[in-house]
């Protein structure tokens, strides 16, 4: 049987840390779900950027590391604030897996009671690949091209996400 | 510019007459995006399969057919049943697409009016290949295999969807 | 204290039948709050139009039929499909009202568990003017224009809403 | 352990064919979770009673019957539409159960594929006991009193039950 | 073609700073959509009045202002909080617009996003006269009758408004 | 007629205040419905517990206490975070009630609004007996069993409740 991760994130954006995730999981599994949450959310600071906006980082930045599409499935799922419900929402918008890969402890708790076997991923320089600091950086006017994949950065520079962060974030 | 085709259905389940179509928009554009519409509804007799059911159908049947899996993308979008707000919530969860192939007059309609080329698409024996036609074959213990891609047929055995169907349509 | 009665209709389209009952509910209330209803709804069979859609064709009617505009309340509420919550619903959107007019059975019934008036409203030539028969005919190809006020057949013009409500019946 | 069993139903009304499943089911088990469906329709044709009447039915009718309440839960969950999260929905209203008793398709193979084990109810009488078929008598003025434990036909006259359905459906 | 605007804001309450922006808008326009957002919320300390409420204070303010109603379209509209659906369900609750007049961030770029011309409106005493402020002096029991209109204030008063607030308000 | 209060908590967890204040209520009512509120949440900080696992504490605390359970009704409501249409989703999800009692300003401020009589709850040493307090000793490794009935303890640790708060709580 396919031995088939998941890996959940909001990826707002997708950073260095993600694809260094992403390529460590790879190295465990045959197949890798990348589920990208909160789907439905967009413009608003911490969620500047709509689901297809996000599917087209990860996937350009995965080209561009010559990672192997064939073995991902990368797939908006929608957040229904519904804890308890949560495990199988991810369940009816994925195909079946078999380990959970997650450092964040309501994803883990969750599918832990759901009697799956989840594992943390290491990180890969924290203070540095966050979405949080890269948002930061943005909206502060330094540097943060560096802290995504150059495709990553392309693409936020084409649709002017830079400036939708900054009015959004405009008092 | 890329010019990118959008295609939206339920496939419930994924039978050849979708093939053909997305073989024949693969023709006229760049890139085509396959929304899997109703995402969030299954088990019952119109939507018989979750949508990461009908992405695994989908993704191993143009695998099988040899579709150049990197001119895709396989989007699961929930129906939020308010027309008004359809083709924004399309817009939203998928990357940006310049034409739309429809026969459905819903999706027809709103995209038109939101000022969308929409193209119909060539039916491919529609007498034959629809899901509602798949699905009653299936009910009535008739021949439904070869209106599939024979993955497709494969898969719907793995996860024994004809029986649950067959249990939900039970009084 | 202003006597105000409460008007609820969904308004696909808004016809000479629904002129005739403000006009005659105006003359027994000092303000009417008019509820266009199921405001979310628009593009399919049985709710061709949009909110706003009607709120325009309403007014235009009034103010064609030289109704004071100032006796009265367009408002728009969404349905939510939730019988037990409708009342406090629509009092939620609505300035205070102290008598119902409806020949609508739920509407009646709720109205009238939660202790207000609740009058009928004498039909006006029924079989005639329904919004379901203007649709039919607008489906049919026959002659609509006759039934609903001539401003808003000159709005339902503009906008192509024939063509809408038949893209939509095809199939 | 508690053996605790879980029984669903709508209870439009409760009629004497569920108080025998329920006194059936509890000669298999310890204690018996009943949950109200639908819980948050009323005043429908299909559902004219709130969860709030429809418990009270319930309660009225096990204390007549001298069921032990001790061993009941009596617990109205919502429908969300959202079959692939029914299971946990329920799941999460409810103390933990190890046994599904349900004569209902969709139930049965939802909790089926959830690894519960799922047992079929023995009918009583289905032709007479049936919510549909109490319904069916209300509204054509025919005798339904009997179908009903009596503690239910007393609460059913209380709150006027029988005028609500008829004039819910009026025309 | 009726050159219209659009204008949106929650009136948490209604003061003389939003009088002012109708007024100063109408000077550009020939006729004015006001929307009421976030129109399901109320009876919260950041909302609390409902929608028909607002809908009230709104228009007595304008009636005593001498404001051409007739110029006017003052139309609630639920908050769904899906930024990237926003536009449409403006779109879909009001009569075509064709500028928008906002100052508030978010509103400013999805509507400038969905290709809509935007305009700030000059501030007038913003110290003054803003929501927060008013409901600030309303909570400290300080003198805020003056930075509401007249009409304002007397309907608050009406509806014993302070006291819902500081209720709200309490630990 | 029954004299029945309404008495509406999150419980997150039941402590010994809960307790406390049910007894005192039931010396001035025949009977009381315990709304479970918030029913739809669990697994986060400030809700951990589910609708389930809350009513189950209720149960086994009052039954250790041996209060009398067939004078009460213990009721879950999920929250639709609307509080115009709150009173009435209340009622229907319970059987009639003719008095509130509460200390929750919105909850007091409601129902007054909709016309029933309110009454506080005298508070039991309020410092210690708060469920907030009871999760901040969780939280903090402190003692905290001493602070909810003995059942309440002992169920919290079979279903590994602290466990799952602070893993909850991590960052």
């Amino acid at each position: 049987m396919t031995n088939r991760g998941l890996y959940v994130g909001r990826f707002q954006p997708f950073h260095i840390g993600h694809l260094k995730a992403i390529q460590h999981i790879l190295k465990e599994v045959d197949e890798l779900v990348v589920v990208v949450g909160s789907a439905q959310y967009s413009h608003d600071i911490e969620n500047p950027f709509t689901a297809g906006e996000r599917l087209e980082m990860i996937r350009r930045a995965l080209d561009e590391a010559e990672v192997d599409a064939s073995r991902l499935w990368i797939i908006p799922v929608p957040d229904m604030h519904l804890p308890m419900m949560w495990v199988s929402a991810v369940e009816g918008y994925t195909p079946r897996f078999n380990v959970v890969y997650s450092n964040e402890p309501l994803t883990h708790r969750l599918f832990m009671e759901a009697s799956y076997k989840v594992k943390g991923i290491p990180f890969f320089k924290r203070h540095l690949y966050s979405s949080t600091h890269v948002r930061e950086k943005m909206l502060d006017g330094e540097k943060w091209k560096t802290l995504v994949p150059i495709a990553v950065a392309c693409f936020i520079i084409d649709i002017d996400g830079v400036d939708r962060l900054r009015e959004l974030s405009a008092k």
